[in-house]
């Protein structure tokens, strides 16, 4: 890839089997020296194995060397047979590796309530770190792919106020925020910066904030959803006060990058919904609002209908359980006030959305008059293609 | 119509020329006398002008002769002058009937935003009162119906403990449980009862919590969702003590009826799912477990894709907020057992439920294990016919 890779990472990919297709399923990062780590898992109360066995890495604190992902297996309502073999499948590659397997950090996505097929990962493991390169990021994103139509990649080089630069890479995969078998959210976020352990997890946390939660496909999470971020510290530039600040904000574009790309993949999706609400009570009201719009079916469907329909919009808004005069609302669509004061704005707004509506880019603003809470979502609409997607799936 | 009909109402329906397709679009119910009324609004924020009309009315606590609905303009978005428009239909209306104008109940739906065609009603009023018959019921029931593939019409009659007989009929409108433009949920329940106002209130107040509320297309409300109840007395019968409580249970039932029967015609729907959910900490967590669940995009594909798929569903319980050991989840769809402890149930589930799962009512039975709360929830597939009706409308 043309792109500014961080330093001190490699990456490998292989086909072991899991997935029918043939296509390749895992995936390897490895950082030549050990990383700061910081991770998020799903919230769901159902916890894969690699996700339970993640968290307790992660709680231990230690430096971590590498991140190893396998699609087509997901691992998760497996019980302890499927921790047992999530902890067999790490020790396997950290075998090959040399490294002990606690440095390694497991991720699955695919079919779950099956256990996994521990041959197929002791064929592979070795044959997996034979594949490491410093070149192997776009093979690392295919491999790790499932229902994605396209692998998803986002890099920024941060130049800090010294003048110094780091890079930061992210890779994630996920079309719909969940289909159980199919379809989890994953991502990893690489960096050559060097960052105390509190400073980098505090930077993570925000990221995921204001990068993967501000997007939404059909409002579902799932067993496996995982972010992992290393830093690395191969750059040999320790990041200080602003510096902090200007790093935190790339890792932060680099999630809401992928998260936008997320979307744009977004099972079946024809349009990338930008959702912004202002004038609310607080944040979180804002953030209600955006919620209540971005998951309404009938204003996804609109959307994708390419109907400038405020009558849905103003309803979700009316549901939402924020509070607000509804006589000091207005609803603006791609640049065109569609709804002020109460009512729809008189004229043929059809005529002046015609092109826009077409876009694939659409701009929602959402003003309520009560306060000055905002919050923006990215939200994708809802179409043929993702019933189709989701109801021809089968176990 | 061959059935039980409360005594003492009258109906009619007219084509005013709300409707562009000429269909009939104004629906009245007289009753010969005062009648007990209660009745239920949209909770949205947006409220359209003749539910502000009606909740005034109904808060004035007055004896109600009759309930007057169109179809076919929703005069919601309207302000000031939408509210004059209403109270001037009720008047032209009253006129011609020779009551008062305060004795007539308003429900509107349809195109929001714009203003009532006041000559139209004007036109109307005389001709609609000149159709008044004991036997129009369904023609009303036509005749407030938007995208509704049917007409939906519930009864009962209830034989109280000391041998007399009361009816209860019910008619509703509704195939989303909104769209704003064209689908909202408007219901009319008549009985001939002698009821007290309080206890006709509470009656309405729990029939709407065991009923309409059970149901769910989309999740969405509408600027104009209205259910009135009136309680005329002219069957001469006042039900007491345990006769109230079956009127109570006979109202109930109609209501839950009606409920199904708008999940049944759910835009584009192909099935009813039935979702019970028990051992839940309490009644309200599962409730919120049986709403993720049946509001889930992912498990409303898979019902209509006929996808046995439990990890969608466990998935969406596991997303609830809900209190529970996932090793304590058990899931069995129409009797069959999917999920139990953690994990799926070995087995052929696909050739089990072959043929059930082209039935049209589906039954999702969750177990918890943290407790004796409980729900019941009826909510609809989603399916490509649902994405065409709401993509391809237009404002």
């Amino acid at each position: 890839m043309q792109i500014p890779l961080p330093q001190g990472f490699e990456y490998a990919a292989l086909a072991a089997g899991f997935k029918q297709s043939g296509a390749a399923d895992l995936g390897l990062v490895l950082s030549k020296t050990p990383a700061t780590a910081a991770a998020t898992f799903t919230t769901n109360r159902f916890q894969a194995a690699p996700v339970i066995v993640g968290m307790e890495r992660i709680a231990a604190g230690a430096p971590m060397r590498g991140i190893c992902i396998n699609s087509g297996q997901a691992n998760a309502c497996t019980g302890e047979q499927g921790l047992e073999n999530c902890r067999k499948s790490m020790e396997l590659l950290a075998a090959s590796l040399g490294i002990s397997h606690n440095e390694l950090l497991p991720a699955s996505t695919g079919v779950i309530g099956v256990h996994m097929d521990m041959e197929k990962w002791s064929a592979a493991a070795p044959k997996l770190v034979e594949k490491l390169t410093p070149y192997g990021a776009e093979a690392f994103a295919r491999a790790i792919m499932t229902t994605d139509a396209f692998p998803k990649i986002a890099w920024r080089t941060v130049t800090l106020p010294d003048g110094n630069q780091v890079n930061i890479l992210g890779i994630a995969k996920g079309a719909g925020m969940i289909c159980p078998n199919m379809a989890t959210m994953l991502s990893v976020v690489l960096c050559d910066a060097q960052v105390e352990q509190a400073e980098w997890r505090k930077i993570l946390k925000q990221a995921i904030e204001k990068g993967f939660n501000r997007v939404t496909v059909d409002g579902d999470t799932s067993t496996n959803d995982t972010v992992y971020a290393l830093a690395n510290g191969a750059s040999g530039i320790t990041p200080q006060g602003d510096g902090l600040k200007d790093l935190a904000a790339g890792v932060e574009e680099v999630c809401l990058q992928l998260a936008k790309l997320l979307v744009a993949d977004g099972e079946g999706g024809t349009k990338v919904i930008r959702i912004t609400v202002q004038g609310a009570a607080d944040n979180s009201q804002a953030e209600q609002v955006a919620r209540t719009v971005g998951h309404s079916q009938l204003v996804k469907t609109a959307f994708y209908g390419k109907d400038a329909n405020w009558g849905r919009i103003v309803a979700a808004i009316g549901r939402s359980n924020a509070t607000f005069s509804p006589d000091a609302v207005r609803v603006v669509l791609n640049d065109v006030l569609l709804f002020d004061k109460g009512a729809p704005v008189p004229g043929d707004k059809d005529a002046l959305l015609a092109f826009s509506l077409r876009e694939r880019e659409q701009h929602l603003a959402i003003t309520l008059g009560s306060g000055s809470g905002e919050y923006e979502l990215f939200a994708a609409d809802l179409t043929h293609e993702y019933v189709s997607i989701n109801a021809d799936y089968t176990t």
